[in-house]
């Protein structure tokens, strides 16, 4: 069994995207559409992890990703503890000695966000089975509940992932944003995922994730029901990777006129925070096609899911209810 | 209608006390002293807002005042984010897509504190329908939730507004307090409102919103009802404004003589922190006639009132109770 | 009376271990245990202090000792502010004035951290009636709850405290946590305790407190029932008062060879975090007869006991039972 699936085939911790069976996909995605309703309403809590403690277990500092998983953990009625390990006096203590403490403490699941790729497969490896990791970004490697609340965005406005294409544009080379979705979306059976973005911004095994390969975002962006920019982070122009930000907008930035080559009821998503003017125009991100903001929504929905599914709260409650 | 008031005549947003009809500022009052009962409880809390989502957006540092909103906001059982506005990184994402982000997470209050005076009115323009703003300190121009505990201190005291002299004394021009002070003193229809201050430390236009103004202490505290001490901002002090604090001290410090030149039952009010023998004597502060910390207990009334208002929920609570 | 303890023998604030009569300490211990049922099951969550307002003041930074406050106070359902009182500007405000508007927020509970011996005295010296200390940590002084959770870790594996021979190893001199524990296990009437350091880091007069001095670890171990290894501070090696960590581990640190001296059912014990290999040897610290980590488990029981007792509410519980 992987390392996040247990042995009667339960999720355990939610690491990555890559390799989870299509049913368990989509489970994640229909247990967040029945949170979405909870989000609407006025009271906008369930009990479902009440007494329950969430650790947001921070190496690398992100307000922004630390606010959705705070929220999602209170909406779920837990209590939560933010660690900001970045300046938590550590005194010499090992990591190892630090996460067993936290778990003699009765913590339930730590939200764990890393600069290093594999942080939180390490840290899975070092805990008590009665601990749970959910990976917030690590390194490179992967953003798996960014990828799920891009998959559950898309669902809900095109039903199926079958016969779809999806472009990613963007510097795929860095982004473990990029890397989850392409697992996720090709667990999901999506028809075809491509990836548009400069030479220099390509890993070049990318072919073997079962992706089409675009240089030129005309001819990729051709006929797609999906359009997802990724961030461009500036310091990627220091490495002198890309030659200026005016010069990225001008060769890959997401144009109206760049857009109508793809589907005309195609969607436009990003994971935010947006560069305007840099990777995407003005007026395609608060357009007619833009779904940035719903993204955000389904964002909360589905770390609710994620987090009540690896504690088992939300299966049991199912199982209650039937 | 105004930025703060909706077509029903309901309280929208709360960003200053300025041109606030009598009867709401008069039912925002009776609310709080509704939750006064529940403060002395050894249970304080009550569930007006079980589910909602309070994001205290502090863009200026004020652990203080961020206390009192986020004490208030968990006593009627919201969910409260602190979000640090000085320390989180933006990353170039404009401020509107970070409030349409927050909006996205179904926040439903933010909670603005701000360096530049505006700032909570220029967020409120720019929000969505389903949030609302409440300024807890703008720049000079407004710190209304401050006024409003003012007025409730002085009513409970003294009964009513209309017989009463109101002097206020000290940096007024730099004063968000004294301005939000004055135009809920006069909304509630207090007989008289002074303002004492050295003239370096007035606007030009002050006795445009409706004071006497005094120049000497002495004079303008004969016979008040109610002293308001405005804190000295010792930044001030390198301005040239003022010449020392002794100096100041001496001219406009509240001293036991001086509060003598008010009526006997007169009550002495700050907004907090205390500057010990610069604006106010110990033996004043410490007196008989010191309400200073039942104003920090009616700050935390004042915020909930004010929080389940514009919230619509004790509107709710009422009717369903009716 | 003491002024920890009321005119009715309750406990009002708790201070220090020291003159704390055995039934008190008992009664704590069991209470202790009454929780650790609710620890362990999936809802951790009693509704014994639902409404009151815990403050954790923290004069001196201590994420892990905040942490352990704050999930105790969250799973006894309290409310809790984390006011960091290092960064903290208080603006000229002095101490008593703080406190006092704390009171006037009607918070319930300090939990006070302090780098000075009595800080937490002199706080609850100032307080109102309404108000409770919890002392975290002052300086050299005390660390009570920190001892209870070793009497409480203790008297789970050995049952009674007469027979027992406990010895504590380390930097008795600057240990805040060894004169709790000594003046605890004292008051339950521990059989014998003993210090074992050398003589730089002992105090002169700490015979007087009840205990039995040895330099020598192999003697001082022998037959030991309970060791407790104290945190070697590092920044002790400045001050001339010990040679090197690793000549401090030659002579005082526990192997398995100078634990095989001790008891053979004898239990390790270390309040956290560990150097290992300094004063603690890994596959000691990790072994069979360490009980390090249920000795945090434990420290989240007793600060729920110590919390709901000086509020009352245990009391008042018990009552209600009956």
């Amino acid at each position: 069994m992987s390392q996040q699936i247990d042995a009667n085939g339960q999720l355990r911790h939610f690491l990555t995207t890559e390799g989870l069976p299509p049913d368990l996909l989509n489970r994640l995605l229909d247990t967040a559409d029945s949170f979405t309703g909870v989000i609407d309403k006025s009271v906008k809590k369930v009990p479902l992890l009440r007494g329950r403690t969430v650790v947001n277990l921070f190496f690398e500092p992100s307000t922004r990703t630390r606010t959705t998983f705070e929220l999602a953990a209170k909406r779920l009625s837990a209590d939560v503890l933010n660690v900001d390990m970045g300046t938590t006096s550590v005194k010499g203590e090992s990591l190892a000695d630090m996460l067993h403490n936290l778990e003699a403490m009765q913590a339930d699941l730590f939200v764990v966000r890393h600069a290093d790729s594999g942080a939180a497969n390490y840290i899975a490896d070092r805990v008590d089975d009665s601990v749970a990791i959910l990976n917030a970004g690590d390194g490179r490697h992967a953003h798996p509940t960014q990828a799920m609340l891009d998959a559950l965005t898309i669902r809900r406005h095109k039903g199926r992932f079958e016969p779809l294409t999806v472009a990613i544009v963007g510097d795929i080379l860095h982004s473990r944003v990029a890397r989850s979705q392409i697992h996720a979306l090709n667990g999901l059976a999506t028809g075809e995922v491509r990836v548009i973005a400069p030479r220099t911004l390509l890993p070049e095994d990318i072919e073997s994730l079962g992706v089409k390969v675009y240089y030129d975002p005309d001819e990729g962006l051709k006929d797609a029901d999906v359009v997802i920019m990724l961030r461009l982070q500036r310091e990627r122009m220091q490495g002198a990777l890309l030659p200026s930000e005016g010069e990225y907008f001008k060769r890959y930035g997401l144009t109206r006129e760049r857009l109508a080559r793809a589907h005309p009821e195609a969607i436009v998503m990003h994971p935010g925070p947006i560069n305007r003017g840099v990777e995407i125009e003005s007026s395609v991100a608060d357009g007619r096609q833009s779904v940035i903001l719903e993204q955000v929504t389904n964002g909360i929905a589905i770390r609710m899911a994620v987090m009540s599914t690896v504690l088992g709260a939300y299966h049991d409650a199912g199982r209650e209810a039937e």
